[in-house]
């Protein structure tokens, strides 16, 4: 949706409030414009005024999203570089997920099921791991700077956690590994202790 | 497929290459049991004789995969731990992908997408993570009773490993991350270096 167009831009956060919560509800496979003007206050017309399909109000959705976790790691920027990387970890895999948080999870990853054979899906996830790869990169270079964390190399450590990242929000949505994300948690702490200069 | 049924076990390896080859050719969202069937030189009436559906059959083609890879891992056990990790690394995230390897992973991706609705399948993708868990598991423990690797927690970092490994994977199924998939293989390189005894 664009600004441009002269809508409120408060009609575009409630369309994608309401997608988000029709899309938790119903995940991807099930989920259809119907779905998200039944969670959308206004008139379904007003949706298809704005996007031609399901796909372009999805792929906005996820732009979206970018925004949204953009304007969440920015409100950390004033934490230590530590803590920001633990904060971050917190943001993408929180300990405990209420149920609108896994629907959320396991539709993040049917998006991504687009991926491999729809260039946009393939795109917009290319720009979300490059847009995570970048905070991460930040984080890391603050705080060799301010002399916290090893000179270690800062794209290839920044690579690594993406995928660490990528892997346990994949395997929350695909496997029962309940038992497993605290582990997976205090791993990620030691990892950045070990970044840690030592005293 | 079941050896008791008296169906020769070349037969179940001979479907399982013909599922292996539909699914990189097709994808998950287009394979059927006749595209498998043209892959197979034996009869259609033979895959529906040992399997109810298209489901069953890629199940057991999931078995069939997990029996590839501890078979793979196993044959790297002389090896020293640090080169069974990196071993490992290559087995899941070659560094170069023919056309093969790169459907392949595609469809293993798009088998995962069963799972969140789906326990059978989710069952076989947290057993798949459980075994590969193991097999790093092993190697640690191995390097370090060999005094080659520090004293790390074997379980957490296992659980790390895991979860980059499944990132990389989806990654690059999923993104265009071929000009990165490089610098991924260096920050793997630069935790192993990382995991061993200072000298």
């Amino acid at each position: 949706m664009d600004d441009d167009a002269g809508e409120p831009a408060d009609t575009r956060e409630a369309l994608m409030r309401a997608t988000f919560r029709a899309l938790c509800e119903h995940g991807y496979a099930d989920l259809s414009i119907q779905r998200i003007a039944d969670e959308f206050e206004k008139s379904k017309s007003l949706i298809y005024y704005h996007y031609d399909d399901k796909d372009a109000l999805l792929l906005d959705f996820l732009d979206y999203m970018h925004e949204r976790f953009t304007t969440g790691m920015s409100e950390m920027e004033r934490a230590s570089p530590d803590e920001q990387l633990l904060g971050f970890y917190d943001t993408v895999s929180p300990e405990e997920l209420d149920a609108e948080q896994s629907g959320f999870l396991v539709a993040l990853f049917e998006l991504r099921t687009k991926a491999p054979h729809d260039d946009a899906y393939r795109q917009s996830f290319t720009d979300m791991d490059e847009l995570m790869k970048e905070h991460l990169a930040r984080y890391l270079e603050s705080g060799i700077e301010a002399g916290v964390f090893r000179d270690v190399d800062v794209d290839e450590t920044a690579e690594l956690l993406l995928s660490a990242f990528t892997g346990v929000m994949v395997e929350r949505a695909t496997t029962d590994m309940d038992d497993r994300v605290g582990v997976h948690r205090e791993a990620f702490e030691a990892y950045v202790d070990d970044l840690r200069v030592d005293d």
